[in-house]
């Protein structure tokens, strides 16, 4: 019965987002019109012109409302340094926790064949294409450390084999401040056997 | 930097619901981008139309987009039981877990003096106009059990007394379900003290 009213709507609407369900859309659409109207207004519009107008970068497939993204369009960045991403959100991550210069590649996915995502898919043609100009000079491989990310930088390692470009992939280890006790085995393993001169 | 394009900006609009910080905001903008472009649309209309014509019911206060709310509109419901709660949310969970038939009064707050909160701001001239008419025979006070809530409720059955109208409150004891040693002391010494014949 609630359901049939604009309120309902609005509830169910909000239900599309992460990690939100039926308690937490109530909780925000109440919220909202309880006390954050003009904030609500404003999340309309944002959300109907970013749906509209953000799109992809032409040169690393990142989200930008352009036609290059901020990363891309920044001349001060290197050319020749590629580090590939599964998703815009780890380029966010990265960006805030290193120092790193050059550009990105965005996948926007991982190869996983059951879901039917191929090399086509995830760009890996387009990628080839930038491999092949001979202005890359790195990539680094920064796909998710899970068995499909490890598969998806396998298989860009074996392209940029072909190009004999060196290519990097993101350490793994014990995380900083971890303690040993609780580090899963297969980590613990891998750290280990990975130990670096000290 | 980031955040003068316009992803930074839904980044930051998602930023007022409640329980959204940073990180969350973060996967709702680029889940909406990535995946869910209709749904980000189909809220963002709803948001803007809920917050333009959402209102309050001219009998009880709840929101609605009508003049009466679906409550009061429905005549099947008794008009001389009386539930006063604090929000709107609190009818929605009423409705669910009970088979309450009468009416509700939406207090849209509680008495909180500190925050400049009286009784005019939570609707009391309005409520004792109610109250006077004599069509009503119980109010129910469902404010919740806190502080503010047992003050607000306090202050209305004073207002009750006055007009001569039977007043209940909710039972407060042990929750369903609930184990006495994991009762907080308040609670058991509240569900010990108004133990009922069995």
């Amino acid at each position: 019965m609630k359901k049939t009213t604009l309120l309902g709507e609005l509830i169910d609407a909000f239900k599309y987002l992460p990690g939100v369900g039926e308690k937490t859309a109530q909780r925000m659409a109440y919220y909202t019109l309880e006390r954050a109207r003009d904030e609500g207004k404003n999340l309309s519009t944002l959300l109907s012109q970013a749906a509209e107008s953000i799109g992809y970068c032409k040169v690393c497939r990142n989200l930008t409302e352009k036609d290059l993204c901020y990363v891309c369009a920044d001349k001060a960045r290197d050319i020749d340094q590629v580090c590939v991403v599964e998703t815009p959100a780890d380029i966010l991550a990265i960006e805030s926790s290193t120092n790193y210069k050059g550009r990105y590649y965005v996948l926007m996915g991982r190869l996983s064949p059951l879901d039917g995502i191929g090399p086509k898919e995830i760009g890996l043609d387009y990628l080839e294409e930038q491999l092949k100009k001979g202005t890359i000079r790195e990539v680094i491989l920064a796909t998710n450390s899970t068995t499909e990310g490890e598969v998806t930088a396998h298989v860009i390692r074996e392209l940029t084999k072909k190009y004999k470009i060196q290519t990097t992939r993101l350490a793994q280890g014990v995380p900083v401040g971890g303690e040993l006790e609780y580090v899963d085995s297969s980590t613990l393993s891998q750290a280990f056997s990975s130990r670096q001169s000290y």
